[in-house]
Order: C-alpha cells, then structure tokens, then sequence
C-alpha cells in the first residue's frame, strides 16, 4: 500500500501504473472510495466491493471544509488517519491519498459545482451550500484519480443522487456504484458520527432503524398504503423518542428527489420509481441521517 | 480525419486508440481544440499549434445554447458545417466532434461549473450567465475527449482566463493553451460575428484594433503613463468613430482580473503582472469584443 499526500505524485503515479499496464496489453479498472476518515465498517463494505470489482483500488481520506456550514463541525469533525491506515491496509486498498487542506485548497476556490433541484430538499434544506462542497471536492478528486468505478454508501442517499445528476450531466467518464447501508447488530446505521453520541443518546437513535424499516415493511405489505399514512407513523414513531428532535422526515422519489405528495399510493403494486424514505434527526447536538429506499415495482 | 456526433462512440475511439499507443509503448498526448464552428483563420492557427504539438487533433464543433442570453444570437449564430470539416481536413484534424444540442444537453443540465469574481467582470457584466455557459460546456468537452491539452484563441482573453482559474480549482488534468489574437491585413480580430457587420461597419470596427494598438504603443513606451491615461484616449478614440457604441473599455490585470486604478502606472517599469486592455463595442446589432495584453516587466 502506498500513501500519497501530493497531488501530482498521486496523479503520476496512477498514470504510470495505467500505462505500465497498457504496455502489457492490460486495461486496468481503477476504483475511487472518497472519504473523510475515521473508517468504520460501512466504507470497509465500500473498500471490498471496490477491491472485487477493481484492479486498483484508491482511498481517499480528506475532510473537506467547504462541504460544512459555519455553526457545523468541521473542526471537531473525528480524525484517527493511524487506525484508517490499518484498516486500508487490511482491506488491500492500492493508493491512499490523505491530502492536506492546503494541498486540495491551496487558494480559496473561485471554482463551485453546483447541482439544482436536487440540493434544495432533504438535507440540503437543513445545510445550506452543503452539497455545493460536496460536488465540488467529488469533481476534484474525481479529476485527480480519473477512475473508472467511485463508490459510495446509500446512508447519503442525497448524496448518491447528487453525484450521480452531477457525472450524467458534466458526462464525467466514471461509473457511480452506490452501497448498502451497514448497519450495527441492533440496527444503528454506521456513521463517524455515532462517536460523539453519550450512551443514552445511542439508545434513543436506535429509534431511527426501528421507525425505518417498519415503514419500509408497512409500504411493502399493507395495500393501498398511501404516503401520508407512511409518514404519519413514521412522524409519530420518531417523535415519541424524548430525546429525539426531528430535523426531517420525508418520502421522495429516488434518484429524483422530487416528493411524494401525501395522497400518493406507495404499496408496492404502485411503485412507478424507487421510493426514498428519510430522516434526519438530532440527538442532544449530533445530527444523525438514516433511509430505507422501496424499490419500484418490476415492469411486466 | 473521423467524424463523431455520439459522445460514446468518440470517447471509445479515443480509448481504444490510446491504448493502443501504450500496448506500443507510446503515451500519446491528446489536444482538443473546442470552437462554435464558422471557422477562420484564428481557428486554423488553433489547430495548427495543437497539431504541432500534440499527436491526435479533436475539433469539437458546438454552438453551445447554455451560454447565449434569451436576446442573444444563438439561433442565428452562423454555421456552416461543411466548409468547417474541409478546413479541419486541411490542417490535418484526426477527430471532429459535432454533436447535437440533444446529445449534449438530452436533459436541461440540472449542474453548472461556476467561477466567481473574474465573471462578474467584462463580458460577464454585459452578458449575465454567460462564462458559466462557457465553463459548463467546456467542463463537459474536457470530461469527453480527456485531452492533455486544449487551445483557445486570446481575443477571447476572459474566457481565457475564466478556464485557466476553473482547471486550476478543479483539478482538471490538463494543460490550457492560450493562442495570440488572429487579425485581418487591416487589423480587425477575426471572429466569426464578422458575417454580421454591413461593409460600412466593417471599416468602422477597424477603430478597435487601431485604438487598441496605439494604447499598447503608448503604455509601451511613455514614462510614467497611467491606466486612466490610457484608457481616456483608448475611450475618446472609439467614441469619435460615429458607427461605434462602447459596452465597455477597460484596463485589468491578467489573468486575475482585477480591475487597475486610474491612477496606477501601466508603463513598462513598473508593470507587477499582465495586463490586459480590453473592448468590447457594438456596431448596429454587432458585438464585437478586441484586446491587446501588456506583458509584465521581466523579473531582475
């Protein structure tokens, strides 16, 4: 494994192995797993599925100033690179690349991303300017790495669709492959920031799943289930947890994002696209995200 | 010479015969000379340096509507797609790439690339969303051909610049090429608006090169001689042509763009960085834009 925090030698390097390759009659498929550290098992499950489908696998580790707001927590954003290393390591990721701010930001960028519509709703309600940041790093390490797969976990459900109106649109040449949530035995979704949750505050999140998957199990089995309904129980279910402050709760369509009005039948049999059922919710002062995605009825 | 109008079928082209070189052992350097087509010699000299320096020659041919104000010239922007091959042909083009507006736009772009501060000057001023028409199409042209260089022609000197700063930000891996202003033997830029001015504003446009050379003579060569100075006689110059409506006149610094003080001197000595001197003035419903640079004093 080799760690890169330079640019241009990660960028050399890549293009050497690529041609050294080519030279040999080989066309290497290299995989992108964008990250901002602190690596748990979900972008483990990320790494993995990136190592099966890949020749060379790159990780980046980078926690990117511009994708936080003001009030967010950038600075206390948790950072553990040795732990990350090893877990790399163990994972057979290739190149690490755990660039500097100044080395992704040498000036302030005059130069944004921006992604309509789909940014305005869910968490980009919540986090103005978020998701700006976020594409606009996407595009930098997309461009510094040029793979051909980037994978992503499907707990940013937001973000999955976002990157990917983002590559359609700008005809990046990289395929976007989204990842199932990992989630702990009793149901947490994985996150860096379950860290900064005191013990009560983990019970109580556990809320989130509960209230999730029996939404998911509703719509999936009760006919004519309207949307309304889901989300009622959904509200109520969340809102019941004392210590639980509801920043969102919402069903939109996926990838589109656009929402389903409350009359809206989601059972199944009346699924005309995927169905994204979200949260967002806080916990004492950690804001956590969790989704279920129903998955549109099969065209006959 | 190949013609492509399916971005799929060019970008595998364009694989296949990269690898093909690297199975050799050659690292093929590709260039991409973007243009809206109507081609001059401006354009000629583009291609001719790409193909000097480069191995494999993309044209691309787009008259791209995103970056065209609702009363701006896009429907009768001129076109003339054969006589634009033959001239390719000549200078010895490997690939042109014509695309429909429906394969690059098949959906309205919900994502836009955006440059702050140097679009809000210059033309930008004058043409609201403009340079993020620009900086989208061509982020997308760059992600298509993935060219190791790509040329753009001077008189264009914000554009220019407006790239130059989103490559910079973005990472792109390329190398942008700017290419001096082409002129006519009587001094006006070629610029494919031309076909629009009658034969009497053609003889007045011929005030924007002449002004705009006697500028660069005079903060050539007189001491001590201030940007308000020159930019009073460049003013009173083009004013006194009757044909002649200013959008503007401006002195800048390059490529930063940042506006120079009245006051400050713009003789040799004591220029810090470029400088540009540019216009842009209508001639009945005819804009033409000119400019001339002021290279900075060599460092001691």
């Amino acid at each position: 494994m080799m760690t890169f925090t330079n640019i241009r030698t990660l960028r050399e390097q890549l293009k050497e192995t690529r041609f050294t390759a080519a030279t040999k009659g080989k066309q290497i498929k290299i995989a992108l797993v964008p990250t901002m550290g602190f690596l748990h098992e979900g972008h483990a499950s990320l790494l993995r599925k990136a190592r099966a489908e890949n020749d060379l696998v790159v990780l980046s580790i980078f926690v990117n100033p511009i994708q936080f707001g003001p009030n967010e927590d950038f600075e206390r954003y948790p950072r553990d690179p040795e732990k990350d290393l090893a877990l790399a390591e163990r994972e057979g990721v290739d190149f690490v690349f755990l660039p500097s701010v100044e080395e992704m930001y040498p000036q302030p960028t005059r130069t944004g991303i921006k992604v309509a519509d789909l940014t305005d709703v869910l968490c980009g309600a919540s986090r103005p300017g978020h998701f700006d940041g976020v594409t606009t790093v996407v595009g930098k390490l997309l461009h510094i790495v040029q793979p051909d797969r980037a994978y992503f976990g499907q707990k940013d459900a937001q973000q999955v669709a976002v990157i990917a109106q983002m590559v359609l649109d700008l005809n990046f040449d990289v395929e976007i492959v989204p990842c199932p949530i990992v989630r702990e035995a009793d149901g947490l979704a994985l996150s860096s920031r379950n860290v900064y949750l005191s013990a009560e505050e983990r019970q109580a999140a556990l809320v989130l799943s509960r209230s999730l998957l029996a939404a998911q199990a509703k719509a999936d089995t009760v006919a004519n289930v309207t949307a309304g309904e889901v989300l009622a129980e959904l509200r109520d279910s969340i809102g019941a947890e004392p210590l639980a402050v509801i920043d969102y709760v919402e069903i939109a369509e996926f990838p589109g994002l656009a929402p389903v009005a409350g009359g809206d039948r989601i059972d199944v049999s009346e699924r005309r696209s995927d169905v994204l059922i979200a949260v967002a919710v806080k916990f004492g002062n950690t804001r956590l995200i969790d989704n279920v995605i129903l998955t549109k009825k099969v065209n006959d």
